[in-house]
């Protein structure tokens, strides 16, 4: 890498500086445009190269905020300039928030993947378990969903990290007072460095990724998004089948609910000469906007009421839990759609050998228990996916890559 | 420092020393005055130089208690003696628990204000960031404050020490069997070097420190104190405005109820040529101890019902909210009240371009959101204060300055 | 040590390898007889000395377990080869899970106690506080206890662990959603690298020790088994006595439902020549399975109503709660029964030199508090051991001695 020009990424949003370019003078352009309510602000920055540390140039700071606000919010991070991966080169590679599976594009998918493999050979005591070192992450958790806070918490923690826990924010914090999300987030953003919010309000997220100065998780927002587990499910395909291009996937159960399989199918649209097929009881069809935008995207659907040989085609079978709550006091129709995919030793029977099963958890009986010791069964391993993908989601945000 | 007598102060309490004076042949004198039930003891120990460690040696100890006991309590910390800084020469800084505004002096609230500066610029990965490695803290909290615990937290794993925590302590606990605040005290500093309390009833932290023999932080005894807001308080006037002396502070809203503007008063009549402006609705009064208590110390205060001639002549404008639950049924006076003095653009206009709008936080309306932009809105910087503060706290009573 | 060929004991279960013999050529045999669903795997296996690591050899596994799978599950640890201390020689010294105390024989009960010595005696930033870096707990609790959990977690990061914490998984969890217990461990296994779990019902620690493939530790579940408490009672006595064999133990209060206090009986019979007296009210008095095994094993017992007699004689007087929840609405009976033992200052005055008073706390009024200052209260130094006792399991659990 020539000492003349370069293209870095770092870390940083509001509380430190996108650089875009460094020359020989050691002097540099930035643009750091997500600084206090994202406006843009330009200013000519010395880098001490011997220490690689930026010194700030109060004085040359240039943008529409006055200078007592900017002292107080503009601290560089001790930024270290390493060799840029070949992905990234002249196109920096870094996340400012994860808000929905919408944002990112193929290229952003396989970086990530790609981090996320290097994530699962970190081993206890190595260099690697302490990149995160010094480093708090958040949990602002409005309604409890344990499986994913303790995943986030172990990621964290994997990396060397450290957490502060809310696990009931909605009941407990200020929240109860009136406060609003927005006045939240900027004071939990005062004690950490990044934040991951699960809601009970479809947008939340978006909300707070638009006040906080440092990044934002979203761990699930009602019925809206819930990026990190659409990540980890076309993560697991990859790891499983081993490649994503031209597969066969069977979506099972409750399609017209679950926010899993609704971006899924979002993100399978960005690879070519996908199949899927929807399997599911009337009652709980897949929606039109999904199939609309599938075949917008020339991704190849097809509904089926036949599990069995649905299951003797595909790569994946994606099943999914019928949930009760939808149903109201219909309890007949639940019960009516609950037991109509089950999928079991027969299924196995017919599935190819390369194929798997997966299921977001938790499962009731929509996957019997024989199910488990069939080496097919990907569900846990699926699970254990969710680790990695976190763990690189929290490098790439927090010192990126 | 010369090594024939030296005075230093340690981290200390119960099962640790104070030491008072050491001399060149390697043996000193210490009073443990804290030890046990703060009984007085008193013995000469040895001191390893090399090692910078106390070698207790039991049989010199005498004090009112059997042998047994002392074995079970007096655990010499590894005590560095460290360069003591001036301002504590032959006069240790040290405290031994934060129970409530009044116990700090001037000079104390210099000091911990000094040491809350240095903390301001302790860098990730830096080696400050690790000064209370090994250390644990407790957060025992008998009614829940996301907000408080999380400053707690976050100031102690920004230096390097961990924490345990209980969110609801008085629900989940043995309390809810019957146990005494006393019993719970005893077992908990069994697991911790220091306890941050919140409690329901005022004075429970005073008696938890007479039991405790780690040192304990007050962080809200019901109706009663909540020191460490008004520390992080008086430290925000002081990096805001740039000095205490000469201040003239608004008090706004429920003043009646707010524990926050009546530790403040406190702490601001230790400060010379101070003058308060009572803001209030009738029903919320200041009460008449804290006037009386301020004309005692040669504090200036008036009431005032006019929010924009006070907030044309002060420093600083300090809102606060008015709290519903303190009306019980009768809404339409707590709505009456509520309305009465918003802190919005027309304020600020008045206001001086040095001054600061506060707020303890949580806030609703009683300060508009586009409040939020200009300058002068300090309450989010004072939230970020109050981490400061508390690291700083934690760092005096586990290892001194 | 030689280098021809060691006995080692490592850390392992599923996820690392048992290993029985090394022999000079860098090759070894091992038995892994704990991988996946506990079936027995052998194989051939090369270790690097120089860096202290097993090179697993795939290839070289036979089990009746598909590839696949034991590509996911088969990881080996970091083991380092350390010498072995001399109690375990030919003859590993190592803890799978910890279920219940009837599991311990009186060899692997000094073994811990050793371990739990050398643990009070640990620095703070000393390398033993350290031992556990890296390492992750999650304390899965489906009913709170927090003196319990503290207690765990505070031994987890007194050894530079780390923790997961779920302080009420009973109903935030998927539990809530139908999850079976087994589903829940193996989604957790794969955040952590050790679960400490409490549950409503008995049974409930040893089928989520068949599912997991980390150790499991049963923090109580049920009316079952605390087999933690247990060994710190027993740890306690041996502190405070001196001694095991020849003790005389009274066993005060509600011997019928207290899981204590039939756990500690257990223990005690595998002591030589111990003696336990029984003093309880009539409706809640030993059960008749404990006094049967007592006899069956040799031990002495008898029943007393005289408090003040059985204090005179025993070494122990281990005091218990009244159980109000197990009384229903016969408040008048739990009344009784309650103010029948109360060990007071003339409980004190007959009791020997030499004795102790014990309790595992919460207490009421069955202690009074004057006895606490009298040294031979041991209660809160029992408490304090129970921080040991974690400390010990945790290192003889995770990475052997």
């Amino acid at each position: 890498m020539a000492s003349s020009t370069l293209f870095s990424m770092c870390s940083l949003k509001r509380e430190s500086f996108d650089i875009k370019a460094i020359n020989s003078n050691k002097e540099f352009k930035f643009n750091a445009s997500n600084l206090l309510n994202r406006l843009p602000v330009k200013a000519m920055l010395s880098y001490d190269f011997m220490n690689s540390r930026l010194l700030t140039d109060e004085n040359s700071l240039k943008c529409g905020q006055s200078q007592r606000l900017l002292r107080n919010r503009i601290q560089c991070h001790a930024v270290e300039v390493e060799k840029v991966p070949v992905y990234t080169m002249g196109k920096k590679f870094q996340l400012d928030d994860v808000i929905e599976a919408q944002q990112f594009d193929r290229e952003t998918l396989n970086a990530i993947f790609e981090v996320a493999k290097k994530m699962e050979n970190i081993e206890k005591k190595s260099p690697g378990s302490q990149i995160l070192k010094g480093y708090l992450m958040a949990t602002l958790f409005y309604e409890p969903s344990t499986r994913t806070r303790l995943s986030f918490e172990s990621a964290m923690k994997r990396l060397g990290g450290e957490v502060l826990t809310t696990e009931n924010a909605r009941e407990f914090s200020s929240a109860a007072k009136g406060e609003t999300l927005e006045d939240t987030i900027r004071t939990v953003e005062g004690y950490s460095d990044i934040i991951v919010m699960r809601h009970f309000e479809s947008g939340a997220a978006k909300r707070a990724a638009a006040t906080a100065g440092i990044p934002i998780i979203n761990a699930g927002d009602g019925p809206g998004q819930h990026p990190t587990q659409a990540l980890l499910d076309v993560y697991t395909i990859e790891r499983e089948i081993g490649k994503l291009d031209g597969i066969r996937v069977g979506l099972v159960g409750d399609l017209a609910n679950g926010r899993t399989v609704r971006s899924l199918a979002y993100l399978l649209a960005k690879y070519q000469d996908v199949k899927i097929y929807f399997v599911s009881p009337d009652v709980v069809k897949m929606k039109d906007d999904i199939k609309d935008y599938l075949t917008s995207m020339g991704v190849k659907w097809e509904e089926s009421a036949d599990l069995m040989e649905v299951a003797a085609k595909c790569d994946v079978v994606y099943q999914t839990r019928i949930q009760r709550e939808r149903f109201g006091e219909r309890i007949d129709l639940y019960e009516e759609a609950r037991g109509k995919y089950i999928v079991d030793k027969d299924v196995l029977k017919v599935m190819q050998k390369h194929a798997v099963v997966m299921h977001p958890l938790p499962r009731l009986d929509e996957i019997t228990v024989e199910v488990d010791a069939d080496p097919r069964a990907a569900y846990f391993r699926q699970a254990k996916n969710g680790l990695y993908i976190r763990m690189a989601l929290l490098n790439l945000l927090l010192v990126g890559w």
